[in-house]
């Protein structure tokens, strides 16, 4: 294998086009293999192999550096980079990240898992080398997706009159996650027709040639026409009017082109836009025919392909319940933020397309304007996943909760999330949620709760959010209606309160069925509402049995253990959760053992705690 | 007084053009002698006295909705809206807001008072209106300066391609707070010359006149030509590239010419953009040469203008201290989102221009973009008021804190700031900060303690939060060296322990003396810490005094006194602060009044406290 003579990334630089070919068709089939495998993201990382060796063929990455926008592309790199023999183990606990990871390996720059921030870091690393009067290059890989979003596009802007060498290049694949729609990509896509620039000039060129004698005057006027043409057609294009020389469309399959191109960059000073045109999934003809389907992908068979059938998850609810309702509620609208498929939309938009809109990766733009929606009348359900509505905190402040707008969050992924790793975890909604004056906060403890959750939000008319977690759905079969900011307990108990928000109530259950084996009878709490928060059921619970444990899947510092922790004693509570840090990515499961939010590590935290602090 | 005549905004419709204009002298010199008393925004508010008259003249605010951007040029519009008589208790305690607020008026649509969501707002209208099927006009207007924001440009984007008879009117003042830098705004002054468009299409015919006999070839080129440019500078420019029917540029104080154009609008279908050119400060003179210092005064003498002295604030502290400390350290680099003169580093940008980052109103790039350059060894301050940095959170998060970038947020104007109200109070970025892992937060008791902290920070290489009120500092004259986590006991005492954050200190060493008085023994703990929390410290004072106040200039049930309270039994805990709602404007004095902050209802409540719950 030529990936075998690869011991560090200037290696590269030593193969021959052809080599590096070959060697880009190794990486395709250990890519899919190894997400074949492992699952990951398929069709965004088979899609950039050759900008990614040409990247190394022309940098110097030990003084070099490159930022991955949102990070779900750098399978090629981490192969280049020294993580060729750890690459089977991409994604699982203790395994290599499916994102740049600076703790895992130098040539990561930047911790990434968000979308659209490479220009702002990249562009405060050339201003730092310009400070510093160094020569360093500096790379920015975004998507025509993550170009949409609203940081990306004030870091462009910054970037475009920084005078900075910096280098945007443009990984033009034709879609983010779900197909764009907004204007940018209209715009993008006339500029990938640029050509006609060059069509139109020899045109004028050939009626001119056919022209006898009009000498000096009609050479002015192509002349001078000429001029404003080029001047329109090049300089008032977007990125060129905003400070930046442009170079492209280019090929981003064919190394050598974009090889000539990046090195044609060293004789430009200021920033450079590189439009790279590349495919997303290219080489596996499953992926490149459906690149969304083939985004993020659970292991599958690589002959069979993705199989559509899937275990019914929570999303599966929202989408289906909305469906629903909104047959004869048409003031149901239903908002994405490029995730109609991983939000459980899709089904929504192929019922309702007029009262559907994905807004591609703008999620404060999906909450503000659905802020204006809900004061016409409307009832906009926002799906957005828990890690990612942090990008529209002032929006569920100002906007949304300010003017009491009746807006309905649907935090999906909320809680561990499992391989994607830190950058992916919901585990922080709850602690940043519950600070927001007039939002009500809600979590399912199954299904058919989220089902009655949602219809519940319809009636109240003002913010209100439901979190739920990744994965498959459970079904406990037990609901008392939903009153708004009343608990609901489960299993009477003289013993010990047990408080569970969401897909921990299941788990505190079975552990109260266990704890009467051992004589201890556990109160088993649905919190449900975490906002209003149910102080009445909690604190008469709390004087029958003396003793309170909490769990959530949430760090337990400032999540919703606080809320009433800061009423009792402490040696009378005890608190689970995720500590306050950042957690790394792994299964589910094996995160839930770590922090001790598995049943039998919360089973025998329990009764240690009952032993030392029951006063018998 | 032709204002008197105004009972209702359809009022304005009767008036012919004269009138109108003379109205616009009465309403100027209204705001003029308001805000020379009350204090508030000035030159935004004098430069569109004539656009908001010819939008009242045009729709019809019983149906149509205007939704303002930021909302500090409302005061025409209040003035023509009914509140007119109470327009003299603009911003006081009990008075009209200086926002819109619809608490105050059914025409004021929606509350706001941060920059760059009218456009998103306006299309969730416009789109639920779309779906209604009804026929109501939907007007955004926003600055050239709130349109650099991300937020701004995803609304942008979207609009653009959403077929809805929404109008944008671009208020183009060629500035927004501080002048703007980025490349949008060199676009929009290409725009400004769009007129090259009309003088090159004369120029093109007056050659071709004066060419003789060159007969259809010379037409054929002509026509093609000119139907290429007008489509390279009409269609090609971005605002039409990107969906809209670009009308404009109109002089924004002829009523005359916007009405026209206005009604012109009539008879197009889709989204539009109009481009107004106001001049800010628009009509005294002084505000028209200084815009950026007559944006948000303080009362002043409406002859002799602002005077330039004004009493030492905690952002001149951090101003003076990073220009002194700079000098010999070549890593410390400014930033701030079109902030400079309100954050204290115009000096800054004086003395190090090319270690002065202004962005525009861009906080999030601003945030991620201090991530990148920490990265390359630079100390990047930032500085963002208090309730705006809540539009960088997920930026704090996933760029600056899981990256563990040594980046110091200067978080200003945090706490209670006043007469601006709900949009404007800081008084939760300790919950919401607290809640971020990796991030050290500090709040400074006065001036000297502000800068210790700062010169702190630079030795600490990770994320750190310095947050400081708004207002004149003051000095208490006891500062211990500060260590990282540790608190800083003040007076030491046996009956009941004070904690206190930032400007609650000195009030809490004043009670402390009062206490004295009435043979209560207070012990006053300065935290300087949130987090990493002292507990220590606190915890041992506590086992001592038995009685623990918490006291915060934010919302007191999820900032600081959470942390310690959830260890302490309620009974023993009494928690200050503001309560979990959003707190509307007033002077700061009153406000604290209302939420018993002030010294006299904190001795009051903590005297009573004490009886009801100390065991002798």
């Amino acid at each position: 294998m030529i990936l075998d003579k690869i011991k560090n990334p200037s290696d590269i630089k030593k193969l021959s086009l052809n080599e590096k070919k070959i060697l880009s068709e190794e990486i395709r089939d250990i890519i899919l293999k190894t997400v074949s495998e492992n699952g990951g993201h398929l069709a965004s990382n088979l899609g950039v192999v050759e900008l990614t060796i040409a990247l190394l063929s022309y940098l110097d990455l030990d003084k070099d550096k490159i930022i991955w926008d949102v990070g779900h592309q750098c399978y090629t790199y981490k192969l280049l980079t020294g993580r060729k023999d750890k690459f089977n183990t991409l994604r699982k606990t203790g395994g290599i990240s499916g994102f740049p990871r600076s703790n895992e390996s130098n040539y990561d720059f930047f911790d990434v898992g968000h979308s659209s921030t490479s220009i702002s870091v990249a562009l405060g690393m050339a201003r730092a080398i310009s400070i510093k009067k160094e020569k360093k290059k500096v790379v920015a890989i975004i998507g025509d997706g993550a170009l949409t979003s609203g940081l990306a596009m004030e870091a462009l802007n910054d970037a475009g009159i920084s005078k900075t060498n910096l280098i945007v290049i443009l990984n033009d694949n034709k879609m983010s996650i779900s197909k764009n729609t907004g204007g940018l990509s209209q715009f993008l896509s006339h500029l990938r027709t640029r050509k006609t620039y060059v069509k139109l000039n020899s045109i004028i060129r050939k009626i001119v040639t056919n022209i006898p004698f009009i000498g000096k005057y009609l050479y002015k006027i192509v002349a001078y026409i000429k001029k404003r043409i080029k001047g329109l057609f090049i300089k008032n294009m977007y990125f060129e009017n905003i400070g930046y020389t442009y170079l492209g469309p280019v090929n981003g399959h064919n190394i050598s082109d974009m090889i000539n191109i990046l090195k044609s960059t060293n004789n430009i000073d200021g920033p450079i836009l590189l439009h790279v045109i590349t495919k997303k999934g290219k080489g596996y003809l499953k992926s490149e025919l459906e690149p969304n389907k083939y985004h993020a992908v659970s292991p599958f068979d690589i002959n069979k392909g993705l199989i559509n059938k899937h275990n019914e998850t929570y999303s599966d609810i929202v989408g289906n319940t909305l469906v629903k309702l909104a047959k004869n509620d048409k003031r149901i609208v239903a908002v994405t933020a490029a995730m109609a498929e991983g939000t459980g939309l899709s089904n929504f938009k192929k019922h309702y397309p007029k009262r559907f809109y994905d807004v591609e990766i703008c999620e404060e733009h999906a909450l503000t304007m659905s802020s204006g929606m809900a004061k016409e009348g409307m009832i906009p359900f926002v799906a957005i996943y828990s890690t990612f509505i942090q990008r529209g905190y002032d929006e569920i402040i100002h906007d949304i909760c300010l003017n009491d707008c009746h807006v309905v969050l649907l935090v999906d992924r909320a809680g561990n999330t499992g391989n994607d790793g830190e950058t992916h975890h919901g585990i922080y909604d709850l602690s940043f949620l519950k600070t927001i004056p007039n939002l009500v906060i809600m979590a399912p403890k199954d299904a058919f709760e989220l089902y009655l959750m949602i219809k519940f939000s319809i009636n109240y008319h003002h913010p209100i959010a439901i979190r739920y977690p990744k994965g498959n759905i459970i079904n406990i079969n037990e609901n008392k209606k939903i009153l708004l900011g009343k608990s609901e307990i489960l299993k009477e108990g003289r013993d010990i309160t047990i408080l569970a928000v969401g897909k921990m109530v299941q788990r505190s259950l079975n552990i109260s069925h266990k704890l009467s084996n051992d004589n201890i009878d556990a109160e088993v709490i649905n919190i449900r509402f975490i906002k209003p928060f149910d102080y009445d059921t909690v604190i008469q619970s709390f004087n029958k049995t003396h003793l309170l444990v909490t769990i959530e899947d949430n760090d337990y510092e400032y999540g919703f253990a606080e809320i009433i922790t800061k009423y009792i004693n402490q040696d009378k509570v005890k608190s689970f959760g995720y500590p306050d840090t950042f957690i790394s990515h792994g299964n589910i499961s094996d995160l839930e053992k770590k922090y001790h939010l598995d049943e039998d590590s919360l089973y025998n935290e329990i009764i240690d705690f009952y032993q030392k602090n029951k006063q018998v």
